[in-house]
């Protein structure tokens, strides 16, 4: 059985161990990992550690600000890097979701290793857990933060990291959230990947298109507040399909929901909820997004998807 | 009240008078309206006419047997054309939905123009319904067999249009049928689109995605016998997304699953039907097709959506 309090402990120790006297900064994404993460160095290291949110223009309509504020909260020195322009920028021309993922990896990285040479900073930290490595090691993804598993040398970029999560699960880095008496809506927050609508805007990712995710992922995460699913959002094809505005023919985007139930994320299954709400999601992403024709509903399991699409 | 004995009564007279000394020739696909069509143009002018099936290369599993073994059995002389690969080879490098239905309309009618000469023909039979002619004159799609509404002179393919069923909409297509004595695998059979598989291949057209989105039919229409919907389908999709195959992350193919409610194709309501039967579907499409990774539910109504995604 797992020990939040002594993993605490534990942690905390080693955390102070390995930074001695140098400085950190935290990537907060405002995510469960990275938030927990970021508070662990945070109570560990206290002055010696900034947190830096990147808005990278891919997150959650209102979620740079929620970040802000609850970083503010904690007492922790905060930086706001707006990169939003750059990040569009590295998307340019890219299709497929591996050069996707690593254009996002490469840009992130640069980004926090600028942030950190301004800061004359040696160590990063990052909120990876066990099924990111998992899942990076067996090849089904690369995720954005586990450099050293595929091989690359973080060095390169110009400083150490500090993953003090790496060996738990989703349901045990709550627990340790809970511990560390963080608000519910850290310690019950939804999943959301590293590379952020990057991987929920099929093809290119430019600034339209991710507004169009945005609010579309913003009315699913109204309609199923309280549902108690394990992740909810919405994918923007880049295929189009026909429909009918105002009795005229369009040609338009395609919207998919996705919704799932989960433990740990390794395995899911597409949640079975009520027709009545999955057709008001429908109605309103099809009438609140002008360009919006058609809405799918995701009915598989990982295997043999992924939880995302790319 | 539409009465169908009264229709077929005065449509028979009709032509016969249109059509006169001269010989026709019925396209008929297998549908309930092109059957219906061919049935009573050959009740009209018997030797007369003669059917053609064109195998496009896009029609569902076993549907060019069944066709020619029907019309067999009304004593209908059959010509079958195989066009499979003069289709597959219009369809080279053409993405855009309007394209291709442009593309299959033109195959279709210099096929049926050919043959029409060949056998020393001045007469085409279609049948268009009313639906066809609301909907193109409307813009919101090109029905391929709509030729005069949209100002195209079908004279230039070599013949004259004899549309029988162009004031009638589907129920009273299937009245029709039934008071002629068809059976009813043609009276109650669902609707297929002219263009065939092609508007269910999301982007280029060839025989691979072709068998792809022919398979996945398949399982959707054995999963979903009986239950009494309107139209049930599958769309392959362009776009690909991420999923495990044995252990392995590969880059796979999207199917959206459509089961629609209508009475008469001009609105449609996507169809609540049981998760587990989804799910069903789901699982057998991403097992039996092994490119395919993903599989989605669409949950939207006609409007905003057409029934079609092209």
């Amino acid at each position: 059985m797992f020990d939040a309090k002594q993993f605490i402990e534990n942690s905390l120790k080693e955390i102070k161990l390995d930074v001695g006297d140098n400085r950190v900064i935290s990537a907060c994404s405002g995510g469960v990992d990275s938030t927990v993460a970021t508070y662990l160095v945070h109570k560990a290291v206290g002055e010696k550690m900034i947190a830096v949110f990147i808005d990278d223009g891919l997150r959650r309509d209102g979620e740079p600000e929620f970040v802000v504020r609850i970083l503010k909260d904690f007492g922790v020195n905060t930086r706001f890097v707006d990169a939003r322009a750059e990040f569009f920028e590295v998307f340019k021309g890219k299709t497929d979701a591996e050069e996707k993922r690593k254009a996002f990896r490469e840009k992130f990285y640069s980004t926090l290793g600028r942030v950190a040479k301004e800061e004359k900073i040696q160590f990063i930290t990052q909120g990876t857990i066990k099924a990111d490595v998992i899942e990076t090691v067996k090849g089904i993804k690369s995720q954005h933060n586990v450099l050293g598993q595929i091989g690359i040398d973080s060095q390169i970029y110009g400083y150490k990291i500090l993953e003090p999560l790496r060996e738990l699960f989703k349901p045990e880095v709550r627990m340790v959230a809970r511990e560390l008496g963080l608000p519910k809506e850290i310690s019950e927050r939804m999943p959301f990947p590293g590379p952020a609508l990057s991987l929920r805007v099929l093809g290119e990712v430019t600034a339209e298109r991710a507004a169009i995710v945005r609010k579309a992922t913003q009315i699913v995460e109204e309609e199923t507040l309280g549902l108690g699913t394990f992740q909810n959002f919405a994918v923007l094809h880049n295929d189009k399909a026909t429909g009918i505005k105002n009795d005229k023919r369009v040609y338009g985007n395609i919207i998919t929901v996705r919704i799932v139930n989960s433990i740990d994320a390794v395995t899911a299954q597409a949640s079975q909820i009520p027709f009545e709400k999955l057709m008001k999601i429908s109605k309103r992403i099809t009438s609140e997004i002008p360009s919006v024709v058609r809405c799918l509903y995701d009915i598989t399991d990982k295997p043999p998807s992924t939880i995302e699409f790319e």
